[in-house]
This record gives C-alpha cells, structure tokens and sequence, in this order.
C-alpha cells in the first residue's frame, strides 16, 4: 500500500435515496414546492458510539456529493478535496464520521432543473422553481434525519459551501456543535453580483440555450464555458496568475499575429470551460448563481447580529489574503457580528497566493487550522502547556520577536484576575496566558493576536482567537463587556496609543498593562553621562532596530492617565528579581511596570 | 454665455483625411501591409506661433477622436473627455493646441476592420490585417506630419492611451517633450489577456458573427454585449461598484424569484452592453483587445530598461490606488526603468476608489498634475518660491505634519552642496530645499516623497519628483548615481533604519543626514531629573503621538557609523539660534544635528 492509498479513504460510492415523496412536497423558500426530492451523498469514516463525531461538509458552486476517494477501481480522479479529507489529514477520517451531498439544484445525482419535470414528463430547465441556500441546507438537515444524525461535530465548506455553514449554524443552533466557514460571505457585493450576471447572459445568449429545453447533444456548451471562463478568473488571483502563467505562449516565442488564441493562460480557459461543460448542467449553473445572489443574512434577519444571535456553536472563520471574490474584509464583517453577539469565533485570514480557490490549494496550513479547531471542540479541554511544531519552527524563525514576547509579568497579571471572570487578552501570542487563566481561574477568555503561527496556536489550544491588528481598534466589542483588558508588553510599540487605550477602557471594565520603565536608573544614567539611546534587559534594542517605538517612565504613564481622566487603581513597579513591587523611588528603580486601570 | 459653455471648447467637427494611399501600403508590425487608410481627428485651441504647444491625446479602447465639446449645435453628450479638455481645464485649450485621432482598426472614422477591403468590395471583417500599438502610433505620426507639426509639447492618454504615450516616447525622443501616461501598463499579465480572451470569446461565440462578415442589421450583438461588461466590472473598483450598486434591487425591495436580472447592478450592465453595441463594432472589439494584448514592452525592446533608454522626453506617470486592471505596481515598474536610465519621470499614484474609469473621473486631481506638469514642461523655469492653493490648505490640514518638516537645516545643507552636481532628496517635502538647489546651486535634482498632495507641489514646482516610501528601499536607482542623498529630519521616524541606509550609501556618494539630538541637555535633565520622555522645541510631541519612533544622540549615530563602517566626512552640531556648528560638548548642547557621510 502506498503512502497515498494509506491516506486515501479508498474506493467509495456515491448513494442516492428519495428525500421527499412526490405526496408530500417541500415547500421552498420562494414560496413554491417541489417534490420529489432525490439527493446524492458519500460518507467517509465511521460514525462512533456516542455519535458525536459527524463532520457535514458542504460544497462548492461547481462541487459535488464525491468529496474524497475514487468512485472505482478504475477511477483515476479522486474527489474534489481529496487533499483535506482521509485519514491522518486536516479532516481525519480515522476520527469522524465525514458526510458531504450534493445540494438541491445541483447536477450530480441530487434533484435540479435537469431532473424531469412529472407534470411534464420532461426536464425542468426554466420550470425549475428558483432554489436558495436556506433551502439547500433544509434538504441536508432532512437527509441527516434519515441517516440517524444527532448532531454534528462541525459544518465545514469554502465559498458557496460556507454560506451553506452559516446558514446551518443560524438555522439549527442546536444541531451545531461548531461551524467552519471558509472563503465566504454573507452576502455577495456588487462586484460579485456582477460576475455572476454577466455568466448568466452568456449562457442565455447561446441559442442552443432554447429555453432552458436544450438537449444532451446540443445543449448552450459556449454560452457555459464563457460563464465557468468568467467564474475561473474571479477564483485565481492576479499574483497566482502571473507567476503560473505570466505572458507565456503556447506553441511558441513570438506572436502568431491572428485573432485566435494564442497565451497559455487562453488555452488554459479554453481547458477549463470545456471541460466543464463535459460536467455540468447549463439551468444548473443559473441556478445555482442565482442561489449565491440572493444568499443575504443581513436582508434575511434585519442585520448580520440579528442573524447570529441565537447561535450556539464555537465558529472558526478563514479567509485568504488574496481572495478578491470574497474578500477578508467580508470574513471580517462576520467576525464582528459574531463578536457583538458575544459568540465563541476564531478567525484568520490565512496568507496565500492563490486567491479564492485557495480553500482547494492550502491543504497544509488550513488543515492545520481545521483539525486543530475540530480536536479542540471535539476534546474540549483547554491545553496549558501546549506547544506545536509549527510554534516552536516560529520560535525560530522569529527569535527577535519572540525574545521580545517573553513575559516575565504573567505571574503578576494572573494574581490579579479573579476567578470566573472575562479576559480580553489583547496581543495574546500563543495564549500561554489566557490558558492558564481558563485551567487555573476557571475564566473565560478570547484572545487578539496579529501572527499567523501564533493564531494556529491558540487554536490548537483550544483558545477563541482572532487575527486582529489592534491599531485598528476594538470596533464591535461592547462597552464594559470584559472583566479585564490585558496589553502586556505592547503600549511601547503602538502607534495610535490614544486611540487604543480609550478603546480598551471602553471594553474592559478594567485595564492592566504593563510596559518596560524608560526612566529605569540605567536607562537614565546612559543618557545622561553616556549620551546614548538607553540599552538595557528590559529595553534590549539598539535604537535603529528596537520594536519599542515609543519611550515612556511611570511619570509619563501617569500623566497620560491623568489627562485622559484614567483612574489608576493599582500601580505595580517590578524588578526582574522579584516578584514584589519596588518601593521606594519606583520610576528610577523599576525596570518595568503593571497599571490596574479604569474608566467610568 | 453659461459657465459650462465657457468652459467648454464649444461646437467641434471631426475631419477624415486620407493618410495612406492605395499605390503606397503601410508596412505592419505583423508584416502584411494596409492601403487605402484614412484617419478621423478633431483638434482644439490655437497652434501657437513658435509650434511648441502640440498635445496629442491618445484614446483608450472604446474611445474615439471626439475628445470634447459637441459635434453640432443638437448634440447633448460632450466628448469623452470633456472634463478635462477646454479653456482653464487639465488641459487647457486657450494655452495649447489639442489633436486626438482615432486610432488604426477603430471603428469611429478611421480605417478598421468595419472599413471596406478593396480586393473584396465587402467589409474586411476577420481579414484585416492584426494591428499593433506601434502600429497605431506609427499612423499618428504621419497624421501630425501631414499637419505640419514640428514636436509635441506632451502626448497624454490613459489605459489603452497610456500605451501609445510609451510607445510614442520611445520611437520619436526627438518629436516628444513629454509624456503622460495614466492608468496603464508596459504590458498586460495573465489576468487581464483572460479577461479580454472571454470577451472576444463571447464574440465569436455569438452565431451572428458569421465569421466577421456580419451586417449592421444582424451582427453579434449579444456577444459584444458580454465583452463589454466585463470589460465594464475590470474598469471599476469593488469599493466603487459596492458604493455605487450595493445589493439595490431594480424594482422592489424584495425577491422576484426568477431567474431574470434584478439588482441594480444587473440592468446596469446590461445598459452598457447595450448603449456599447449601439456605437462599437465586434471585429474592431477583437483587433483591438488583441493589441492590447500583444503590447509588450519588454520583449519588443528586450527589457523596459532597453526600451525607455534612448528616450528624451519628460515623464508623469500617473496610477490610481484602486485601479486593479492596470495597477500600481505596473507603473512602478516602469518608474524604476526610468529611474534606472536616469531620465526625468515623476510619477504619483492618485488616490480614488473609482478604480481603472478613476482617468475619466478624476478631474481635479488628475487635472491639476497634468496641468502643473504641462505649465512647467512649456515654461520649464523652476519655481522657488512657489505655493500653490493645495499646497496651503494642506498645511492647514496637516499642520502638526507640516510643523514637523520645519527644516531649519535647510541653509546649512544648502551650504554643504557643490554647484552643478546631482541630488536626490528624500522625504523632500514640496520640493523648497531641491528648488532652492536648482535655482542657487544649479543642480540637478529629484526628489522623493511620499504625500499626494507634495508630491503635486514638487510637480508644479517643474521639479523631477517619485512617489514612493523610503522604506522600501531605493530598487533601480544606480549605485553612486548621485553626488549626494540627503534626509533631512527623517532618520528617526524610519522603521527599517539599517537598511535605508545602508541603501542610500549605495546611490550616493555621499549621505548628508540631519536630526534632533535626543542627548541635549534638556532632553537629558528631563529623563534623568523628572524621569519623564523629553519633550523639548525639537522633539515637540508627547511619547504617544510621537512621529519620531526612533530616540537617538550624536553619539547614537556615531556609533551606528562605526558599526556599519560608515566614514563620517562632517559632523555638523546645531542650536536653533544659530547657524555656527556647536563646538563645545556637542552632544550636550546640540538640538539637532547634520552629517555628511560616505561609504566606498
């Protein structure tokens, strides 16, 4: 057995059964019903004792029921995200039990407008009541019904496949353990809307389109690959294009100089809309994109924090840097409203070349994510200690900085939480802090951090965590919503310190922060005899490479608090040596400092 | 008289005159050969009497010679490019003479695929020979020959435009003073040939087409209709589409349910496919995307660099923030090969959400860059002294910025620069250090800075000026390529300091660097006696909304010298009162300080 047929889930097939009999139809969202309903799926993995380890995964625009495996023996493709689902890999079919159909409207064995019409004896092409996501998903829960599901451990999709995990996650709350929406929106913009528009005219354009009433042999072929054509540029981005295809031609070095195509990355459209064409239904497509248009949770439930107030499951939102269809800035909007709800949401805009289709391409760093995210909720305890090799290859990687994260105030920070309260711990990096807070005082948690690696980490420990720049603000947190807001470290290095702390007094009910002393003796002795910019333990950078962009004493802080009307209600001047404050003289002796603050 | 009318070159004809006779065929860059060619122009204002005010205007891709005003006394929509073309506006017809023609290959009068073949008797169609820019460019030359005109004060166009203005700068340095090139690119990626080979798919697609031998009343319509919306969506921005359409539905502010356009941004598109069908032709759609396509730069002259070096002309290369078609980098890229030729280019990268179209919607901006560009290239006397209205209200707006580049060490650098050689000022402000240079000292100069609005100070100024952060590195810019660099009162808010200088050592023969002395004694006695961050006449903000990120004393930077084997040529110790060097105890009794340093 090959090291990849060990990490295949092997031959599968897919199985269709009737969801809904022609007597009782399913009544859409439209307002229409339709009946019957057949409906294709695979599942990979088994379904333990306690049942509590069904993973639900839902699929693309263009997706199918065949998400891993071969479909024969002589199968020579494997499902579309063979690479994330098997054993040992992101979603690990040795652990869970791993279902994905094909949704209502597609064209691969579950019921769409190429099924046949039993009013008419034929296909329903244009007759097809027009089908939303809500209504997919209702057809999924239904065929969970059948299957004896009583749960699910995590919904888990990209793109049109993620709305459908939004909508599970709003819809059946208790159902819902956790939701993994990745590369998605709550609604498309104009811009989207727009690609999809334009796909559609094509496909209503070609003559052979008739109606909806096409034929097998003579169906709107151009008409689908200009769409899928169209669709395939908006899923790569602009950096993935150039380095994969850059100007190069196809057959030679100079230019033919004839209107026929003539670029490698024509010739690769050309592929790709053919051979799409060879796989799937032209009403579907319309369909389908209609689907996605009209997929709006703000317009749905009056806002996007209406939509989500009554979920109940932890969320792990991706989004990929490059993606220009739906972008981060989308994922983002979510992130808040689901943080405005107060809801357990991690999230990170993971880094990658590959724009949109990188929830296909990232197999490595989203599968981190994922089974991370899925062990966490499927062995909820918090892991203290933990430390994976991804971190210690950051540790590495990124020794200045991790020298500039060691944090010889946590002791004093943790003696200062009460038990059971709430911790905003801002700048968190792997949430060693936040960790022994949950194990040790029993709080609960969320933690900011900007680092990629240092995001995974805290969702292998099971931390709620968002990549967040806090420059930026704490926009969607409410006022007084945290027991405590925790900056260690990192009033030195920001830039609009101002703006930052009135946003933390705002959140938190009280503050702590802790800096390093500038006015430390000897920082103050190496300026004044020596002259020079002080360097020190607690201030280790020269002053041409030192993250601490700003120099600041006890006095300084002081007096900031004071002209902000900051109450200063503990004031803990430290030396490295012990852990007791430095009495006497603490701005000329402390080497670095925590403030308890406050603000009505 | 309205205010629109005056502003407004009034009622314009365009002309067509025979340019290519059938017994003398234009050579093409494909090799075939074109004749009979006739060419559609309209001009505005007045050829001045020494023939030095030419502007030739170069179209983009759906454009035609119809820049401005009206076609007669019943015509309601101006030229393409009215906002900009008239007497007072961006290019101002009461100062210039203005000629557009239309280019080879369109369909707005001059010849194209639409023209008549006389071997046939029938439209050329798909016989026509392929075109190139140069192609173009070459026919515009012959035109403006035929007119009798003897150089071009500036050849100006956006996207498709911007691509004749290279090419026209490159073939004629003699002819061409300078060049405007907005919004485009030395040549496509990846990204935009797929979206123009989708469109002419959609073209030939169309059955109408009929293999180019469509007629006017039965031609492909449809097709062109769908090249053109995506064409459409790649010239405007997400943001601008989101601002503009958002999710607004056409009629209601609910669902139809069907399968039929509905938002908002659908039956806009469908307008422009529309109106775009009225007055375009398809075979000229597929000529000319496919010279768009085929432009290429780098490989028609072997590298941008070889391309841009025997070049003479003035260079204002403009890009815009959101314009993801032809994007910043890729103007930037040709910025670099400029710079790496030593020509004189400036460039500004304009910020506006309205995308590729932001060319055609600009005005003001735009308009007061070309304008200022224009005024300086035809009375090319350097501004000393000048402020313009942006300028002021800049500094009203930016005062706390403003105050920070209050250069009092501009008399004492001024003082250390030897006539007639070269400098590149970083961080140059509005450009008063590097006029005051070229006035007093007669060098030559650029300057680099990064804010929109100085940079079209330095422009108006008639200096040479880039738009760029210093803490990317000087990419492109020759080792030793200038007798010096100077940054003044910068050094300490850079984040990258090492390298910055280590790059500007590399360009110039010598470094000349001022700064505030962090070790002066009242910075000193306020750390060391009150414990406080200094806050002195130099160094005047608070350590939280301090730009100066760095803290750093003569010795510092002695020190930082040594380690980096820097040769410190002069030091230069100052206090405000005074232009005499400190002599005693510098460090102390220094507010600010200049170098001179140099590096093999």
């Amino acid at each position: 057995m090959s090291e990849v047929e060990k990490k295949s889930v092997g031959i599968v097939h897919t199985q269709t059964i009737r969801l809904i009999e022609p007597e009782q139809p399913l009544k859409l969202e439209c307002g229409k019903t339709l009946a019957p309903i057949d409906i294709a799926y695979e599942t990979y993995g088994e379904l333990n004792e306690a049942g509590d380890n069904v993973i639900l995964i839902c699929h693309a625009l263009s997706g199918n029921a065949h998400v891993a495996g071969l479909n024969g023996p002589d199968d020579r493709k494997p499902g579309w995200w063979d690479i994330m689902v098997g054993p040992g890999k992101g979603i690990d079919t040795s652990k869970y039990f791993v279902i994905c159909s094909n949704f209502l409207g597609g064209c691969s064995g579950t019921t769409g407008p190429s099924s046949i019409n039993p009013s008419t004896g034929k296909q329903y092409g244009l007759d097809f009541p027009i089908i939303t996501i809500a209504d997919m998903v209702k057809v999924q829960k239904i065929l969970l019904d059948k299957l004896g599901i009583k749960e699910l451990l995590a919904v888990i999709g990209g793109s049109v496949g993620g709305m459908q995990v939004l909508q599970w996650a709003i819809e059946y709350p208790d159902f819902v353990k956790s939701a993994i929406p990745i590369a998605t929106t709550s609604h498309l913009g104009a811009q989207s809307i727009a690609f999809d528009a334009v796909g559609r005219n094509a496909i209503l354009a070609d003559p052979n389109f008739a109606g909806g009433q096409y034929t097998d042999e003579k169906g709107p072929d151009r008409g689908l690959a200009i769409a899928r054509m169209i669709g395939h540029i908006t899923y790569l981005s602009e950096q993935g294009m150039r380095e994969k295809f850059g100007r190069q031609l196809r057959n030679s070095d100079s230019y033919n100089y004839d209107i026929n195509a003539e670029f490698s990355v024509e010739t690769y459209l050309d592929y790709q809309g053919q051979s799409f064409v060879e796989r799937f239904d032209s009403n579907s497509y319309l369909y389908l994109t209609k689907a996605a248009d009209y997929f709006d949770l703000e317009k749905d439930y009056g806002s996007l924090k209406k939509a989500f107030a009554k979920t109940k499951c932890r969320f792990l939102i991706i989004s990929f840097a490059s993606d220009w269809l739906f972008t981060p800035v989308q994922s983002i909007t979510m992130v808040n409203a689901l943080v405005a709800n107060d809801k357990d949401v991690s999230y990170c805009d993971i880094a990658s070349p590959y724009g949109h289709d990188a929830f296909l391409l990232e197999p490595e760093v989203l599968g981190s994510f994922i089974s991370g995210f899925l062990d966490a909720t499927h062995q909820p305890e918090v892991k203290k200690n933990h430390t994976g090799k991804r971190i210690q290859e950051h540790a590495q990687i990124h020794d200045l900085k991790q020298a500039h994260r060691v944090r010889v105030d946590y002791d004093v920070i943790e003696s200062l939480i009460k038990p059971n309260s709430t911790v905003l711990d801002i700048g968190c990096g792997d949430g060693e802090l936040l960790a022994n807070l949950i194990a040790d005082k029993n709080i609960t948690g969320k933690g900011i951090e900007v680092e990629q690696d240092l995001v995974l980490a805290c969702v292998n420990r099971g931390l709620s965590i968002i990549q967040h720049d806090i420059e930026l603000g704490l926009e969607n947190f409410a006022d007084k919503s945290y027991d405590y807001v925790i900056l260690s470290q990192t009033v030195q290095t920001m830039k609009n310190t101002e703006m930052v702390f009135t946003e933390l007094l705002r959140v938190g009910q009280k503050v702590i922060v802790s800096f390093p002393n500038f006015a430390h003796w000897r920082c103050r002795a190496q300026l004044f005899l020596a002259g020079s910019a002080p360097v020190t333990k607690q201030l280790p950078f020269e002053w041409h490479n030192s993250p601490n962009i700003h120099c600041l004493s006890l006095k300084d802080f002081d007096q900031f608090c004071k002209r902000l009307a900051i109450k200063v209600e503990k004031k803990i001047p430290l030396i490295k040596t012990s852990r007791s404050p430095v009495r006497f003289a603490p701005n000329l002796f402390a080497e670095q400092v925590i403030y308890v603050t406050s603000k009505e």
